[in-house]
């Protein structure tokens, strides 16, 4: 629990899907958690925006994330919604998560995406959803 | 509306990432559609099953191309909502998909999503979202 | 577990809300649960139609009746996810959920929402949720 | 658009439901607008704890008139999600609602829900959902 930026990257890292994406970590503590990703040629859909599923996958590891600093990393995303409000076009897409309440078994979270173009942040979509603790990991 | 497997290869195909992650569309209709993504390591997170983000790429894409068998291409996703059920383990993730409702503005859509393992299917999520049609081309 | 369908009854009685609301169960079982809401004037909105909260109201304990016949009566609803699809205009609501996955510690759902009027079932909304077990029951 | 509190409260006061439960609009703007339900004996389920269905259809309600600030009052729920955290005990129940992004045709709210108990808020539940423009609206 608590763990630091470090501690969190390195579990980004470990994640093969995320390499691959090119995800990083920026920020990480129990108020928020931050998560970038480049909005790469090789991320978009067919009229150039990033494709959904990379918000999606942003949205999804940002709220486990945000969860991960208040549960610990021994946590499974349950569930999740995704409300896209408009295309994310630019050069980076950027996932602000918190945790909105974290009892023993689990977490709710939400997440804002944006994306940012020369400089400019333009909200995106909006995610909120579960996180829970493993069930070997509850004492 | 009512395209062929082979118009909906070639938008699928459109999609760099949709290329970036393997998928392939291998049965469309306005009953259902069925997604395939091979489960390759570079999807996976860091305990070896198929990243979340995999998963909710495919049901994104999945509800989509349900919707576009009924809506017609000039589609956008509006949101959905996922539950990861087990996680997902195998050699493909298969993600099928059905419309639930078609009006002339939207449609309402479902898939379940499997992950298949020595030709075994074992569900791992379910979803449920909005496609709405292009403004522009609501007649 | 597998409670009968007086059981189940029992249950709804004892929830002054549901009876406010005048819900019935007709069916229970682990395949599938029957909830039922006499639309009477004062479950309506402005417009004429049943109000989205009953509708809502209807979808959640439905999905949670379902859960509780795989899962036994010690359980909460965690969340949920509803889209209307039509408006719910008649003389009966009717919705009908089945259980998707349960494992030890949760159970997901769904449910198809119909508006009966002169005896013909219209689908006015499809939810989809998760109910877990209260952890104090967790062996 | 931007309709007064009076106004707004008038079209609660024409929905049966709202008045069956009691709801009352204690403050309405673009801003956020707040719902109020004393949390009568009637509105409760087993546990004598407000009924998920009243928590609800207050997250219902609220993202809509939320909508309606922005949008007008002709105005439809297309749908939404809600994640319980904690029982809704108390006297009263307090959903405070904001417009996330609002287009001509739609608009992305969330609310927060919380149960007054001796004055003191306690969070039990957030939701998100989508308001779209009745489409004979839409100029």
């Amino acid at each position: 629990m608590n763990r630091s930026l470090e501690d969190a990257r390195r579990t980004l890292e470990a994640q093969p899907f995320s390499k691959l994406l090119g995800a990083d970590l920026v920020s990480y503590s129990p108020e928020e958690i931050e998560l970038h990703v480049p909005l790469t040629d090789q991320l978009k859909q067919q009229h150039g925006f990033a494709h959904g599923g990379v918000v999606s996958y942003a949205a999804d590891n940002a709220l486990t994330f945000a969860a991960g600093a208040v549960l610990g990393p021994a946590i499974v995303t349950s569930e999740y919604k995704i409300n896209y409000v408009r295309p994310a076009i630019g050069e980076r897409l950027i996932a602000r998560a918190s945790v909105v309440y974290a009892g023993k078994t689990q977490a709710v979270c939400r997440c804002d995406l944006f994306a940012v173009s020369d400089g400019q942040e333009v909200l995106c979509a909006v995610a909120q959803g579960t996180i829970a603790v493993l069930r070997s990991s509850i004492s």
